[in-house]
């Protein structure tokens, strides 16, 4: 295991924790991932190393899952282009985005026109390997530089890819971390993207460095499902098994993303707008990243398209750094583990454990007396009254004025504009002095 | 009939139909309207021509309405002023504006001191005849332009208005297009006013066009019942005998007056300002011309005035071009039918075709799938995911995100930031997938 | 009495009644308040002089207030430093700042080093004096200005304090004016301060002349609850005393403080924010400065502090000119009867009479016929109808049409722009007419 268990580690995660995030996506990093196959498994086995308590389940080709069927299992050899002279000039162990993902075997000898309709690069960014997949339409291909795609010379090429597609297995892993209560959370991150970085990578490395930080925590209040699933179809698989369950007990819900680069923090909300999900995500992003890029959900784009559907209705939102879709280097060869830093992965990860303290420290507090305690016998207000006495305390007034029952904890910090996990001990010491009762509800 | 049955004539109006509104315009121009009279039966049978199935109603002088009795009938033969050589300086036969409307007959001679009192004029637009009326007050009075005013030697005028004012009828036009349900979509406009184009003809021209497009609509969802009344008596007398039909039926009205003219679009709300009179029209101007003028109902000023007062309000908003009272030209003799264009009608017109598209096609869609339909295995979605696919799409799949039912296909159009009437095929291509049940509320 | 209670003395208020309300500022000025003892209950003798309505009460030190006690009563004779000449060079005569509030008694020789620490100054405000208090620790210090203290010398002094802090009463004032019902508004302002004008003075004085003004209405509405206490100790005992009253009858009330300087118009909103007492004061000063300072509930600081306490919930708002802590004269000897002035004064009572003119005055006003009626036959609408007729009734017109029963007179003349003090002979007018009728509710 990488990430200990000792909670003094998560308390600063800028000084080690992004360098062993780092270091778990240098190693996941070479896997020629796709929705399914044995870059998946391999993939949820290193994980598995990380984070025992991970349960890796497997759901057979052809299984009908709500409006979508597991397609056939896709497995990869080898795949180049050769030219006439033999040599490789296209070769997937130098980058497994060279092959379009789930391509049908092919072995064929083409003219340049005839190969150009299997090439796929893009002009804007001449220096980058594109991410193309076709899972659900027999077809092949490759993806090159458009550099390279301007050198080739007229002439024969000879075509190989040597994959497999047949029946087989869906993968994917969960995690249960039992609560004090069965409401749950949910985490789900994913694992079918070959080598990229933030927007592969980031996620289940951050996913699983939070899932030994939850681990670490006494008397947790809720029920954590943390799920590694592949994009869409392994949501939907999902979903398809535990959605009554889910729907009856997921107070709040993330899809953990793009989360490891340097740049910025973005925020997704769930369909809603307004659940729990929501209200905890902006509330730490307002402090921890006051300029963070807010998006609508009409700008979605990962598993929360399932999550937060009509009828599943789940309060998932999503934390981001880079947004996929809004940084240049997003699917293509350029998403590398440059672009993802250790800071990056530290700021993540620090974004997403406040969140989950707000959620876990959410309650309904009531003051129990009448009119303002007197703080300043119980040696919480100073005992001088001058021009600025008060306004050092400022913060614990504050709380205690709203304090009347029929506010969360989470509603009175957006009210009094403290971030809420600095409010938490003051509402332990105000505890102690029973001046404040805990209300569930 | 100036406006075909055919559907296709009504899809580009800015072609044909523009000119021809302004033909029937212009066919009304001349016509000296008041609230009774025989200018008004003489409008409503011209409109009658274009409409077989207008009803032209009378009701008797005296009839108590609310708190407004029918006033006398009245009719005018000729107006003028003479000067001592016997010249007519001022003629009703050059323009129905020169005589106050409803004055009482005279005959007589008067120094220019003394005609002044009886003279109305606009110092601030010098070329100008202002429209004045006083129904409810008996006095006679000329209305000419300010610098024909100046130029009025000393001296003594013969001042004559041949008028009667006498019990008699106030006409008006009613026609009910049923519709499947008996819900109904009122459009009022008024045909009190004389020779003014924007601020009286364009109403009764765009509504008369738009009662033969609806004719036209096969599977009517909504009964439209169409009023031409005369401005606030008309409309108070209208309601006196409808009312309670009207409060049990109506989801949505609008006033349809100053609709004529190219310079801009206008919005004034109901009163209640949230119907889905107001939804439908603020959402289609959002589209069709987002700088559009936005208006209160505190800058309300016709039959709105009525529709919407305390007890009977009715969901009754107003879509307007230069709305009165805000354009120079309003209530003189420069609202005339240059003012008024072919282009301005045909615009007016497309406004308020898409705002009854918009209420005719609205249903509340739910998708008969959990998670997203896998549009791609019909035909709906690229098979190839690459940086760009996706977003081709994206206006079908934000629609589908929102159909749970809930949501009015008008609200979540505003949501997603798409023209409804642009949704509306997408709706029909998914019901026919069975991906969509419409439901009607 | 210096307040007539002719009603025709307060309808303008910058004429006469601002210079009575600054002599009694005067008269109070040099009485060495604190929140017990000799000088508050002086200070009620004099207020009852204007008021002889006022009742005053006397609570026992050490009787047990929520989570409070009442303390010590404290009375000071003299207190000075002398230097080793033997010349006064802090004199509690001079200026009753100089002593910390509630010292206990001293008479000792100290050293210059061993002085300072018993000394309090501003280093930003070099000729002011600030005021200190340490009512719930035991203490004693001087106050001197910066300036003062830079100039002492090394050498001994003779620190004495002449007081006294032992069991006797708080005292404080209150009259009940009954109305018409017995829902009540509360007015609280505080007795408390030594000679400070703004941050004190304004506060009574207002009050006072409020309370006059209130006894000259005929058919007041409600019962006012007025009230002068020490501040934070005195609300909380007053409270602990009348609460279940209190929240049962309570409509609106507020904190009247600093409210006689001449520079701007604050507001402080109540907790809940949007009661009765939060729309009077904001509807009334937007008309009547519509440039006020708007603060939060965070801002607060006066007695609103225990009346929104939460289980107290009081509707207790407070409408200032320049705020508390928030003037650089606040808490020092500069917060003289300069900074405040006749004009401030009579602005501050302006305001708080057109709020309570609005909370006597509104009610849910309905217009008894449907449509508009004819204003026109009542005389209360122009007859001949021009371009601009129409426009000099807007405010009649407007009134009308939102009158339908389920809006407060306050919500309409929100919603129409105009003052709702301007529409209330205009409601009188109408129901004289019998168009209206006033609900209550």
């Amino acid at each position: 295991m990488r990430f200990s268990d000792d909670p003094s580690a998560f308390a600063h995660p800028a000084v080690n924790l992004g360098l062993l995030m780092h270091q778990l996506a240098s190693e996941l990093w070479p896997i020629a991932r796709s929705i399914t196959g044995p870059g998946v498994r391999k993939t949820l086995e290193i994980l598995k190393q990380e984070i025992p308590e991970l349960c890796l389940q497997s759901i057979p080709s052809g299984t009908r899952c709500f409006d979508w069927t597991v397609p056939d299992e896709w497995s990869i050899a080898d795949a180049f282009i050769e030219d006439e002279a033999g040599d490789r000039i296209v070769d997937f162990r130098n980058n497994n985005l060279h092959v379009v993902g789930y391509s049908v075997p092919a072995d064929e000898w083409l003219d340049l026109e005839e190969l150009q309709s299997h090439l796929h690069s893009l002009r804007d960014q001449p220096h980058a390997i594109p991410y193309v997949t076709s899972y659900y339409s027999r077809r092949w291909g490759f993806c090159i530089t458009e550099a390279q795609r301007q050198s080739l010379k007229r002439g024969r090429y000879h075509a190989v890819i040597r994959s497999e597609l047949k029946p087989g297995v869906l993968n994917y892993g969960e995690v249960i971390l039992a609560g004090e209560t069965d409401q749950e959370v949910l985490l789900s991150t994913y694992i079918c993207h070959p080598s990229m970085a933030n927007n592969e990578l980031s996620g289940p490395v951050v996913t699983a460095a939070i899932t030994s930080w939850l681990k670490s925590l006494v008397n947790r209040k809720f029920t954590y499902r943390i799920v590694f699933v592949p994009e869409t179809i392994g949501s939907i698989v999902y979903l398809s098994l535990h959605l009554s369950q889910m729907k009856s007990k997921t107070v709040a819900g993330y899809v953990v993303t793009c989360i490891g680069d340097d740049r910025t923090y973005s925020f997704l909300p769930s369909r809603a707008g307004n659940s729990l999900a929501d209200l905890a995500a902006t509330h730490v992003l307002s402090h921890l990243a006051p300029g963070y890029r807010k998006y609508s959900f009409l700008d979605r784009g990962s598993d929360e398209r399932q999550y937060c559907s009509p009828g599943v209705d789940l309060p998932v939102a999503s934390v981001m750094r880079s947004k996929y879709g809004e940084y240049p280097e997003y699917h293509t060869s350029l998403d590398d583990l440059n672009l993802v830093t250790p800071t990056g992965l530290a700021g993540g990860f620090l974004a997403y454990k406040h969140i989950l303290e707000c959620i876990e420290g959410n309650c309904y507090p009531r003051v129990t007396v009448l009119c303002e305690p007197q703080l300043g016998k119980r040696g919480l207000y100073p005992t001088l009254s001058t021009k600025q006495s008060g306004k050092d305390v400022r913060a614990m007034t504050n709380l205690i004025a709203y304090c009347d029952g029929s506010l969360s904890l989470l509603e009175i910090a957006e009210r009094i504009g403290q971030p809420m996990w600095e409010l938490l001990p003051m509402v332990e010491r105000l505890s102690e002095f029973s001046l404040l009762e805990k209300k569930s509800s």
